[in-house]
């Protein structure tokens, strides 16, 4: 964490060099915006561009540049006393701060946005948590920690959970893995995780399961990430065959975000690749399903027209349209038309013969 | 599970007996509605009347009543298999009943609903699990389970998750506990969870923490009930000073819901008691506040006027009337104005020193 700490006294000291030779200091942030992204099919995420806002101290700037320093003197005590905050809580800490205090959330989460941007680290590093937590695990890996409070090295052994599973803390930069898994299968609802954890699918297949309960936390993007990288592991998704399911909970799992590019570089997991259920799915395995609704259909138009993510994948162009010329989506609780089980037994080892095939 | 089994023998025997009678044969089924609900302030949650609506085996009637039994059929296969079905599973697995297949998931939703107030019984027990997960545990406690496939009984100790958490799993009906905790302390954001946490407060309370995540799932109640009940141990509850967090998320995991009253039995913690934020405590902590929303006001007159839980209890009465009066709301996290840790070092052990204030 002492990289992190530099990084705050690099900045606060050019700050007060420009005062003590009597010049106004100033802060530059990269704009966050979509006018401000591009996508980088090489590293494989929405990446942030050039453009950049400076922040000048003068009479109109002198509150917001306040909160900004005092912003980073929290930012550096949560680190010293290995601590954290979430967003919420730095707010109601500034309400000490007399005339610098934020009168909106709102407000002080845009200077930790700031301060993430400016510093090109995401906010976790900087002790700044989100406020939900959310993912799952269960199988072949042992996560590393330790107590904060005795620094022992604790090691939880995600095989022994019963039928619980180990939950994803709200920060995870800490985190050292263990495991000889052959991939991480990453699922989108409770339920289906449930039976896989319930029939001990990661024995028989030798893999790590991730709850991502829909849209995945920060928390369990950054987890399956840096346990990703670290292991050099395989990511196989298993969603909805639907636009929500591939636009909205893959493509953020895999690229990131539009809206928050600057962090994409650390919340993306370029190496995951789509299992199902993918559009052909309801074809081959005569899958019930349900009418595509027109906001189903606006998603998926969108992501052809608007979405680089897509625009560069062929593969994902042609199964978005056909998805659309069919008109229909399925869940992945659909295969158990053919039986509870039938996902087990059939459908995922079928599938895992060939994650060649899997879409990008 | 021999005990399910033979209830759904005994409804079933009793429908064929009156068929080979040359009789209709018909089932009953409590009605599920607020006309017919009752607050018994002494069994402590909200309960289902004597209404009941008779569903007898007629041209008209044929289809449902066929679901019903299929869907009785279902619950049995998937017990003695120690198997388990998510609603919407459930929904798909009727595709192969012909024509007795539903056309919609709520039709087959409602179908189980009538089960399970039909036995008495809420659907876990039948095999019917909800779609999502929810709760985290982490604290003095070993949760007793066993593996599915080699029927090995696995403990889980709650103190060894490092920063991370046991994560409670969909159906819990079959986990025992192990512990020596004071109290279970109920929080309702994960953040606030967290901290919690990270500084260990379980250890120097000598207590157990449960995050709900905002309004607890059914997991989540059913498992603070069956460890309160099992250990005799109190539960108390932190959530933000608001009417959501009175009146949707105490009152709910207190008292149980009103429109599903056929289910609260289980479903409700009639021993949890109100730690706070109490309108109280906004005034005694000097906390920072925001102004009531139309909506919220809206929420807490209508607990005043047509909640039973509310009417019975005069000091929650009082209470929520100060918090109209006052015409604020905090949050949990407004305590970080003090200082992050105030909440550990300050407020919870002085309000755990007396827990006879309490809210009921």
């Amino acid at each position: 964490m002492s990289e992190v700490i530099s990084k705050l006294k690099g900045t606060a000291e050019a700050v007060q060099k420009k005062i003590l030779s009597y010049q106004k200091p100033s802060l530059s942030f990269p704009i966050r915006a979509l006018s401000n992204v591009k996508y980088s099919p090489k590293v494989g995420f929405l990446e942030i561009g050039r453009k950049r806002k400076i922040r000048t101290l003068t009479v109109n700037t002198v509150k917001s540049f306040a909160q900004t320093l005092r912003m980073m003197v929290l930012s550096k005590n949560i680190i010293e006393t290995n601590d954290m905050a979430t967003k919420r809580e730095a707010y109601y800490v500034s309400k000490n701060w007399e005339e610098a205090r934020f009168d909106d959330q709102v407000e002080s989460d845009a200077v930790i946005e700031d301060l993430e941007a400016h510093f090109g680290l995401n906010r976790e590093k900087l002790g700044f948590v989100p406020e939900e937590k959310g993912g799952e695990v269960s199988g072949k890996l042992i996560v590393v920690d330790k107590d904060r409070q005795t620094g022992r090295v604790q090691k939880i052994d995600c095989t022994k959970f019963g039928s619980g599973a180990y939950s994803i803390p709200i920060s995870v930069e800490h985190l050292k893995f263990e495991t000889n898994a052959k991939f991480i299968l990453v699922i989108e609802t409770a339920g289906m995780f449930q039976r896989l954890v319930n029939h001990g699918f990661w024995k028989s297949a030798g893999c790590i399961l991730v709850s991502m309960g829909g849209v995945p936390t920060r928390a369990c993007r950054r987890f399956i990430r840096i346990l990703a990288d670290a292991k050099k592991i395989p990511v196989y998704v298993f969603v909805d065959g639907d636009p929500y399911g591939i636009s909205n909970i893959y493509r953020t799992l895999k690229a990131g975000s539009g809206n928050s590019a600057h962090l994409n570089e650390f919340f993306c997991v370029p190496q995951a690749r789509f299992l199902g259920i993918t559009p052909q799915d309801i074809v081959q395995y005569n899958l019930p399903t349900h009418p595509l609704k027109d906001v189903d259909v606006k998603r998926a138009e969108d992501a052809l027209k608007n979405d680089p993510f897509f625009q560069y994948h062929q593969q994902w162009k042609d199964a978005v349209r056909q998805l659309i010329r069919m008109g229909v989506r399925a869940e992945q609780q659909a295969l158990a038309k053919h039986g509870l089980n039938y996902v087990i037994d059939h459908y995922l080892p079928e599938k895992l013969r060939r994650p060649h095939l899997f879409l990008p």
